[in-house]
Parts: structure tokens; sequence; C-alpha cells
């Protein structure tokens, strides 16, 4: 195929016209189809239909012999924190198991920033200003809980290594009203960057100018790999306290995406004096998270080996989907110079960049035909992507049949956005 | 028995030397109960192990036919909001169900007020020195927010009515830095007091000098009897619609004594307006509530008038219990003059007042008996009982014969505490 940057104004208003014609040939089809959320598909979710017949009415102790039907136990069930310690690779008593959303853990850490300060220190809400780094194209719900907290975001540029670490070197240690940075480090979102080494060690040994700095590092995707092997990214919690800064990261994940995603549980790790101080507030709180879905979890995952095995499940479905994307992308709009994708090798995202100032007029084309997509800029901090090119497609919850329809259709929104573009320019 | 106030100084001491022997003999006996929270007990739990059996691999998707083990759903599913909408007498859209604890949803509804202000008026953090009512003795819980929260707290005096309501309307009424009042209108906690219809009226018609003046209704017991009829209250909701406070209560409950205290659901229950606020900080917060836990629930409880069934059978166990304690305190201590306390009907606990400036020590010759009570204070702002009087049993836990040694103790220690204290006073 021959680039659009070559064609003259008649081959571009040619290509146009045919180009619109298959679009409406396709929105006379009525689809109806979601790309826009990372969610399972049904036949992810039956994977773990076996949670439903764990727990009976003679097994609902935990390994201390714990009635985990009653009230009790704020960091959760022993097996629950061991299973999460082994595939973190760190300890059990670094670890809270929390409730069905690690957003909910991330929102409250804040939150409890906001008004007690960093272990009771200025709380920053009075501190006047505060300011978060926001690697981006990032996850929209990280930056939507800045907004609401009135935390002023920074976008930091996304490099093949993960951020940009000169930048955030740079503002992290001189500006003290900078005092978090959210990082989603293995196969990020949208991006599916697996964080280098020399970004891990970096990040882990910042001399932040604010003494209340944290890393948010929401390892969302910590086992979900796509191609059969987990990448594997250095130890952020070893690393921090190999450079003194053991209390610096807060790291989340959650088996969201390994079982149910509305009914799973969180699992927050952090320093002891992190977990310590969280768990006062925990108790506060709460009496004490759901540990019978623990101990369901447990039961039907068995350790982390098994976890392991579950998520090999997961990704031999995901895979064809994946594939598919990238094949359907690469045969319709190779060559012709108006997108740029990497297929990922794991989460939940295949993030694309097509024409600049194109990205808001191909989600609108998609929602005219029926297909849904991630709002443009969603993945950039106040919804602002300033080259309106970044979209996230989310291949996971249709079906393959649907996906391919919808990403046929995604294809002919890209030229047309990008021919009506070139068109117009030429006036 | 002769009242201990008749008694001269040889009598005194003579009574003395004959309790401490039996509480000597009683220590001896090396008991190790507790009777420090409303913690339903394993016979309770029992009652609701069918919930282990509900769900099953083709049964996990709501009325509205969507799949409750994905995201989504930020308020609840339908037959969850329905059922707990029968059970309070209001509308399914005027609810919101939660996870597992009550208590969390109080935690952050007040959060929310600090930081974000009511329905985005100005923070309470920012208006420096916010106060609220608290009724006392009342739930250390709620205290122990509060106190968290840097809220300042004015108690105000229980009568056999609730809360004294002209201390209430004459502090809410003129001072606008309160911002709310902890109410637990039904059998509260600890006295086991039904709020009357005045009091409920009073306060639903307050006229708060806060225009963000809220009320915590925490209806924890809501149908927690124990005599085979659930008492009533008015509807607070209704009532505060009809004086033109529609927003003004936030009502909570939850089916934590209902089936699994750890794992149960709650619910918020308020005007559309503040639940449609209350969502939009739901949906920065996470992305949906354990939906299949509300389905659990529902398979298991079927329905309001299913839920009333169960909760008699939990009625049958506690009854005994609350008859044991009862009759126990009448037989050994009637007519001593040296405690009161009134047999509640309903609720989870028993609040005695021992004689003025003994509590402490009841709870502390009971501690070094082997039996754990609530802490002496506990039950009123800061862990201050101007009275050092009061002490909240909780009589649900224990197995009865246990049940019934803790209480022998416990009148033990009562006595104990009063005759060192009467012979200390002869000094």
């Amino acid at each position: 195929m021959r680039e659009y940057a070559s064609m003259n104004k008649d081959e571009l208003l040619k290509e146009l016209e045919l180009v619109r014609k298959e679009y409406d040939e396709f929105k006379a089809r009525g689809l109806s189809l979601d790309m826009s959320r990372g969610k399972p598909g049904a036949d992810q979710l039956n994977l773990s239909n076996g949670l439903f017949h764990t727990l009976t009415h003679d097994d609902y102790c935990d390994d201390m012999g714990i009635d985990c039907r009653n009230y009790g136990g704020i960091d959760g069930i022993k097996e629950a924190k061991e299973m999460f310690a082994e595939l973190l690779e760190i300890e059990p008593d670094e670890v809270i198991i929390g409730g069905n959303s690690s957003l909910a853990l991330m929102f409250d850490n804040i939150a409890s920033n906001m008004t007690h300060g960093v272990h009771d220190g200025q709380p920053w809400a009075t501190q006047g200003g505060v300011k978060f780094l926001c690697p981006s194209p990032g996850y929209d719900r990280h930056f939507s809980i800045c907004k609401y907290m009135h935390i002023t975001m920074i976008p930091i540029k996304m490099t093949p290594d993960g951020p940009d670490m000169d930048e955030v070197e740079r503002l992290a240690q001189t500006d003290p009203m900078i005092k978090g940075i959210w990082c989603v480090p293995k196969y990020s979102n949208p991006d599916g960057i697996v964080y280098s080494d020399e970004t891990v060690r970096r990040i882990a040994y910042l001399k932040p100018a604010a003494s209340d700095f944290r890393v948010y590092w929401d390892n969302a995707y910590f086992i979900h790999h796509i191609d059969g092997e987990i990448a594997r990214i250095p130890n952020i919690l070893r690393l921090c306290k190999e450079a003194g800064n053991e209390d610096m990261p807060l790291i989340f994940c959650s088996f969201s995406k390994v079982t149910f995603p509305g009914s799973a549980i969180s699992c927050l790790a952090a320093s002891k004096t992190n977990i310590e101080y969280i768990k006062k507030r925990f108790s506060i709180q709460m009496v004490g998270p759901d540990k019978l879905n623990q101990l369901r979890h447990v039961r039907f995952l068995k350790n982390a080996q098994g976890v392991i095995e579950h998520m090999n499940k997961h990704a031999a479905i995901l895979k064809p989907k994946f594939d598919a994307v990238d094949t359907i992308l690469r045969e319709r709009l190779g060559g012709l110079g108006i997108i740029n994708w990497k297929r990922p090798s794991g989460g939940y995202f295949i993030s694309v960049f097509v024409k600049k100032g194109c990205a808001k007029r191909v989600v609108e084309l998609c929602k005219n035909a029926g297909v849904k997509l991630t709002a443009a800029g969603a993945t950039y901090p106040y919804g602002y992507d300033p080259d309106d090119s970044n979209i996230r497609i989310a291949p996971t919850y249709p079906g393959t049949d649907e996906l391919k329809k919808a990403c046929e259709l995604f294809c002919i929104c890209t030229k047309l956005a990008a021919l009506e573009k070139l068109t117009k320019e030429f006036r």
C-alpha cells in the first residue's frame, strides 16, 4: 500500500470517496460493540467458575483455625498473604489483602495522605498545590483520582523503557510539591510497555525533594502475559530498601483479571512500617475484610504455581484476540503511514497512535457506526492528548468474530479521519 | 439482699472478705472468655451456611441478565437494592449496596465531607473545628472515626427515649460548626434503647445552624430483635422529606449480623440527590462492588420476608443468652443498690451502670480473672465516661455455659469493686 503522504490531491480525494463508501456500508450493518474497557470476556470468567464450589458448610476456617465467616483479621488471612507474597517475591508481613478493588486501596491511600499526611506528617491537602508525575499515556482512573483530589498532574513522556527518567528525576528531585508518581511497570496501561531494569532501578534510587514522596506502583498486570511467559521486572521493594527508600513504594495488584473482576481480592504490598501505618487506618475504617472470599481464592487457586497455571489459560484465550487485532491493523493500515502501534506481550490493551489531530475523529466515527472505544484523550491527564493521536483498544471483551468486525471498522475510521484531514489541508 | 449503702463498716468489711474469697476461687479456675465485642456465635453463623451453596457455574446473572462476575454496577444489583428498600420501607433508587462493611461506608462519607465538603460545599477540614453530637453511651467505632478525623465530639445524654433532644436542638440549632450527629436509633449500642416516635420526629425536624449538617443514622440493628417482634421506629427519610430536610439523613445498615459478619453486604440509604453525589465519588474510587456476594445473599435470603424469618432464628439463639445474663444479674446483684441495667429487646449488648467510679475497676478485675470486657469508657467520646460507671456486656459470642460463668464472675467483680470503694470511703 502507498503512503497517504505520497498521494496528490486527486488520489487522496478518490481514496476518500472509496473509504467513505466502505464506512457507510459498515454503518448500515448496525453493529453494537464495546472495545472501551479492559474487561475479561465470558470465556475467561468461565475459567474461574470453580470458585463457586470451593467453600462448604464444613470448610470455612483458615490454616490458623480462624472462622473466616466472623469479624476480624484486618490485614487478611495468612494463606492469602502468603500467596501474594510468593507471587511478588516479598514477605507475607509486607502484604495486606484488601477487598475486591485495588483501585479502592490506591484511592484510600491518597485520601489518607490528603487528610493525615504521609505517616502523620503534614496533610497533603494543607500543603497547597500538591503535584503528581503522570507517565502518559497512562491509566485514566489514576488520573481521575488525581483530578478528584485536586492534585496537579504533570504528564511524563513514556519511552519504550518506561517513563522518561531524565524528566522524572529532574522534576521529583527539585520540586518538593511533587508527592507521587503513577507507575504501571509491567505491560503498562495502555502501551503494554515493560519497564526496563534501568528504569526500575532509577525509580528506586530517586532522591525526591519531598520527604513524603510516594511511588504508586500499580502492578495491575503482574502475571498477565499473553505469549506464554511472564515478563520479569526488578523487585521495586528490594531495590528501594537497597537505596534507603524502603517506605517510598506502595505496590498494588489484584486477582481482578485472574478470577472474577467484580469479586476478586486485592493486595497492597509495602514496607513493614507502611503496612503497620495502613493497618491503623483500616482498624478505624472497618472491622475486617471479606475473609471468606480470600479463602475461596486460596482453595481454588491453591498456591502461586496454581495462579501461574491459571494465567496460562487466560493467555491461551487472549493471544488469538491480540493477534487478530495486530494482523488486521497490519493488513489494512500497514504502509499507509497513518498509524503506529506495538503489539504488547501482556496486559489488556493495544495502544495505537493515529495521525496527529485525528484520534477524537476516529473515536467519533467508530461510535457513529456502533463501536465504542475509550474516549480519545482519556489516557492523558485532564483527558488532554496534546497530539490528539493516542487511542486505547481493549480487545478482550468481545468475541473474536465481533472483535474482527470492530477492528475492520476501526481501520476504516482511521483511514477516513486521516483522509479527511489530508484533503482539508490541500484546500 | 441488703443494700450495701445501708451496711456499716464492719458489715461491709465482712462482705468484702467473703466476696474477695469468691473472686479468688474464680480466678483460680483460669477462665479465658471474651464478652468484649458484639460478635455472633458459631451457632448463629451456622444459620447462614446455605450461602456457600447458592451460586453455581450456571447461576451468576442478576434479574437484568448482568453477569455479576464481571466489572460494573457501581450501586449494586437490582435485587439487592429492592431487598433493602423493602426492609427500610424506601425506594430502590434511594439505596446503594456496599461491600462487607457499613462502617466503611460511614467512614468514607465523613472522609468525603472532610476533603470535598457536603455536595461540593466547603470541605469540613478547612472550616476549622468541626464538631459532632455524640449520644453517649454510644458505639465506640463511631467515636474512633471522629477522633481520627479530628472532629470534636460533644457528648449528649441518652434518655430512655433516645438522645436528650432538648440538648440536641439547643446545640445543633445554634452552633454552625456542629456538622453531624451519630444515631443508632433502634436497639442502640450499647443501651438497647429504641428511639421514641417523638425523638425521631424532632431529629427530622431539626433546623441545624449548619447547612451542611448530616444525621448519621446507623440503623445497625434494624431487624435484630430478641423477643419475637421487631420494634418499629418512624421512617427518618420520609419524615425528613416532610420537614424539608430530605438530604440530611444518611441511613446505614448491613447484613453483617444477619449472615456472615466478615462477608456480608452493607447498605447506604438516602435521598436521590445524596445517592447521586455518593455514586460520583464511588465511580472514582472503584470499578464496582462485589456483585456476586450480593447475588449470593439474594438467592439465600430470597426476599424481605425471608430475611425476617432468618432473623427469628437468630432471636431464638440470642434470647436465652440475654435472659441468662439478666437472670444472673438480678439474682446476684438485685437489691444491693450497686448496679442498674435494662434488658434490651434487641441488639447485641446489655449496658450496665455500676457504682460510680467503679467501671474501670470492674473491667480490670474481670480481666485479671480471665474475662475480657469492652474497655470501660469505650462507650463515651474520647474513652471518657465522666461517671466511670458504664460497662457494655456482649453476651452473643460465648456459649451459654461459658456466658453464665463469665456473668457470675462479672457479678462478683461488680460487688468487689463497690465494696473496695465503700470500705475505702469509711477510712
